[in-house]
């Protein structure tokens, strides 16, 4: 007997009499037992629990990145975790199926115990959102209030910590920024895509027109080779970006914004395969995010309607606000907007591209 | 032999040589061969045969709702194609995932050969939301021309007669207004759902200024219930009613209106129950419209950031106007605005109660 | 201050404190910190939370049932929560992708430290099990002990008392043995369904001899409708469904087994419609549960390959044998056998028809 | 208006005349026109558009390994295109819950019109099991003939070469032979690993003895750790390998079989980063075919449950066996029972550590 009780049980392992004995139904105490509030807590908690892991990942990649020194086995490392998030963040949307499943009406039945309790309070949520980069000053606002003034003591102080290190953003912008190819053996990489650029926006202004179009379509056409021209002049010309910067169109700095976009064009060398990545998985996850705030909303939506939320705030219009607002990645994404095809890709010298390559082939 | 021809095959059943024998990519025509436009066509043609199944569905749903008389049975069978229609739009919004493998440098190495096509010309789709009930009016505009320009001949004949003709929403709406519950017997239910809702205002207020709050907690709460109020009065007065539908802020009918709150209401009653899938279902096919919308407009960012469409649209930026515009049952959604917890429901008499169950128990 | 800890907090109603504070990597305590077993122990406590929801729905389903009379509103509420269970049960599934991210070498970094704990431990899945209906003697044995082997104290009690209680496989055959369908003023419906489904047959023979068919097509042919004859014959008689009930062939009982063909059969008819959801529902999480055991089966094998468990379990051996084994709702599944085209549908009486629909149409 | 006719349009683009027009019902033309049928159909349909473009990634991967010289760069293509296979194969899975809402009910109003025809004749279906490597006499038999008497002429043909020609298994095993990293300057893998093993079994076993175990628990643990080891030696034996490929019991070769487990081994290597991930990928794609086989067989049970299959096949039970039987990458899957922790792992001489990373750090 003592020694079984030494020896790991799955039960213990887990403390699942701290996990399951974790539900209290507000609606039970006040002798009117609703049934769904049990569905509605156990979601919630599941979702805290993720979000534990989301900030375990996020942590350690975060970690990594603030090594001196990152080498390839730990960008394999932080893709991996990155893809982890990504699949958590797939189900984090996915199960809003089974919330959805509690109508108004089952709802309504305790929702008025919880006032005025509210997701706004989820103090993972917000460290996660300010880990990853999403500024003070950035966020939609409702009410007078700052998001923290929902924290006291240890909790807040833990936040206000966080808003002043460094974020994830700030991590990948800095790695971006010391990533050794921009200036490679005398490539000069920002010229030769300048080039490329030109001379693809040329032939495609020629071959329009030449071709045999309704006026109305040659002109379409060539107003927006134009206006692709211009974005394009704009993105490479440093000074423009940092008055876009101060402007708050974009937040990824010059350099880190050209080592993206070269990431992206040369992702088929063998050394920017995982970089590459690790790029596509920001945008992943904030896409996802952004996926599950929109679901958020609707689910929201076929609950309460327009009724304001139990913390006040205005519910639906809120969750709304923030799917656009609290993208940290945009800069990344837009990335795209510069991608030009392969038959225009300036061609790596022959030097340059075999120490991008492996040793070993076979 | 000869026999065996005229025995059914599934390679003839599924006319597989004409479906497999479809896809021809431009770039092999073109000498530049590109892999991954075999995967672009594939794509848009599930799609599109996607789109011809759930056009079959929602056509015999209309013809079920033209009919004289609409009996359960035939609820039945359009909750279960409703169904099926919802279904349909998860695996069209989960697919995006495959298309999402292609990135935006393989996607270049073609897109040049496809302008000045677009999926804005797709027929189908614009048929479903003409017979869902988007009207021309409605639609986000882009370019001076109306969506139907895309057309020419029959198939513009079609999109312009559709406009012309009834669509689900006008059915839905008529159906609504028919259903014989308002005036039950003496039964009058906006009458008695009124002094409910004036009941549970009363009594919140009450509770609140009872309860031993922070000033400031306590008129936060106040100000969420006197805005709802004005919303139920609004709501409840026909007049107010008609001038938000001639402002263009609502579009069902006052007395559908109230037919769908007290199906919501009421739908434990076993005569509602199939009538409340129906309601959800409509408003479930909604959301998943606009989540396929809104994941379209994230593949279209990481693909093609902000480059204009090839149809010459501001390509993400168009989808992302659809999403909220292009909505069709909002109003339904938003009666759960107007639910009240089955605590303050009004008890139905007796003799209808009965009348609104099965004969048949066990 | 003192009332902001009166009002509910999130981070009190879902007590965070015990749900976040809960993980214990073992692999931290002996200095050798596994940075993957936090996901571990995190991904069960969300299977737990979520066994706990499927526990706390199954039971309130199982209440209804034993009441002495459970009206058409209580199979709507039934189908509701069914449909709930359904759902969870796809995130169960879904999630499994989350875990299938730590591969082989991530696992075996800390898996040393588990011995022998084991998810055979899991108390709640047990009960879900032994609630549905799994008997012990139908358990895939592994080891020399019985499966509670594993539970000591209270959690051993609970399980064999509820092995002791009736089963929600119990409840539903006594519903269906109670359901007054079966012989309804007048139309026995055993009988009139033994006349189609011989007609069917002679049809169906009579119309291969008249065809021009290939010699080896129409032996086939027809001795797949011999085939089907036997069956049809054999579930039709009383004393064979007897007999293959004693021999372990069939679970549920002849007047069960012939409610649920009526329901299936007559599923259109408007208070039929309810049943006939519940009934496929049971099929359905039948199907997830084994779905979720062949995914785990295949997670393992990932993992562990042929590796033993650390419960001492042939690992993925024993899950492959379950998946089969430890259906419950297979009798209700395999009605399909017994189906027979709308076209052969002996029709009811119309006083019939009419006591099964509703009174109000519109 | 000539112009127009010239410039693209998706209508023609993606061959739309063709697709749409390509559904004939046969309830339809025999009068009895049945609405699930279309359904039926256009999945049906859906399906062989998805195998088609698996077909078409598969194909390219092939040719990629038939090259002299893989390098690096045609690794990443190939994983990239494994992964878009797999995510078809997702949504494969997930659209049978479509085809579910058609019921037993539904499908016999039109089943009879389609026998003889059969999913079984697949000609693509067949094609993708060839090129993957399941050979005919590994296949579950069922009826006399042998699977491709369903096809005549051409398609017959094409399938007959197809069984003759390199499978994609095969091509793989070649690959991993040719690997060069099994004897690298002078570190003998095989070797190395064996010691490993042998020094964790021993380890394993007195850590064990020295516990303060219950005797039971000690001589249950101490019973896996000797079967693993049995396991290992008749892995590591190339005499005994051979002799289980003699048997039948493994297909990959011995030399293959080490060049993968030391991929798994040392996945963290970057050089190693992405053969990894494509051994990962056969594995994935492996269980998603077997998932779907398991889903289908599901689905045919809910709506056939045991009848015959319109091919006079027994169905499910057919669709049952296949599930095991048709696996091809199991031997991939079981490198999984070889792993060893990482603190077993021998350590890499610095020489070849460095030649498997890249030059370029930051």
């Amino acid at each position: 007997m003592a020694e079984k009780t030494t020896s790991v049980h799955y039960l213990n392992y887990l403390q699942l009499d701290k996990i399951l004995e974790a539900q209290y139904p507000l609606s039970n105490k006040k002798g009117e037992k609703a049934h769904e509030e049990m569905l509605f807590i156990i979601i919630h908690q599941v979702y805290e629990l993720w979000f534990k892991q989301i900030l375990c990942e996020i942590s350690s990649i975060m970690e990594l990145f603030k090594k001196d020194k990152i080498d390839e086995e730990n960008v394999g490392v932080i893709v991996r975790r990155m893809e982890r998030v990504n699949k958590i963040m797939t189900t984090l949307v996915g199960q809003l199926d089974i919330l959805e499943t509690m109508t108004s009406l089952d709802f309504l039945d305790f929702r008025h115990h919880l006032s005025p309790a509210s997701g706004f309070q989820s103090h993972q949520f917000r460290k996660l959102e300010v880990m990853l980069g999403l500024k003070i000053e950035k966020r939609h606002q409702f009410g007078g209030c700052p998001y923290h003034a929902q924290f006291e003591g240890q909790k807040k102080k833990e936040i206000l910590a966080l808003e002043e290190n460094q974020s994830l953003f700030m991590l990948v912008e800095k790695w971006l920024e010391r990533i050794p190819f921009l200036n490679m053996q005398g490539f000069d990489f920002t010229q030769k895509y300048e080039q490329a650029v030109n001379k693809m926006l040329t032939k495609e202004i020629n071959g329009i027109k030449a071709a045999n179009l309704r006026e109305e379509d040659r002109s379409l056409r060539i107003r927006m080779i134009k206006e692709n021209k211009k974005y394009f002049e704009r993105v490479l010309s440093e000074t423009q970006h940092n008055k876009a910067m101060e402007a708050g169109e974009t937040a990824l700095s010059y350099k880190a914004t050209m080592s993206a976009l070269l990431i992206n064009l040369y992702r088929d060398e063998s050394i920017l395969h995982l970089p590459y990545q690790f790029l596509r998985s920001l945008i992943e996850l904030d896409h996802k995010i952004a996926t599950w705030r929109f679901r958020h909303m609707q689910m929201v939506e076929k609950m309460l309607g327009q009724k304001i939320g139990t913390g006040g705030s205005s519910g639906q219009g809120y969750l709304k606000q923030t799917i656009d607002k609290h993208k940290l990645f945009a800069d990344l994404a837009n990335i795209a907007t510069l991608m030009i095809s392969r038959s225009y890709l300036p061609e790596l010298p022959k030097n340059i591209k075999t120490s991008l390559g492996f040793k070993f082939k076979n």
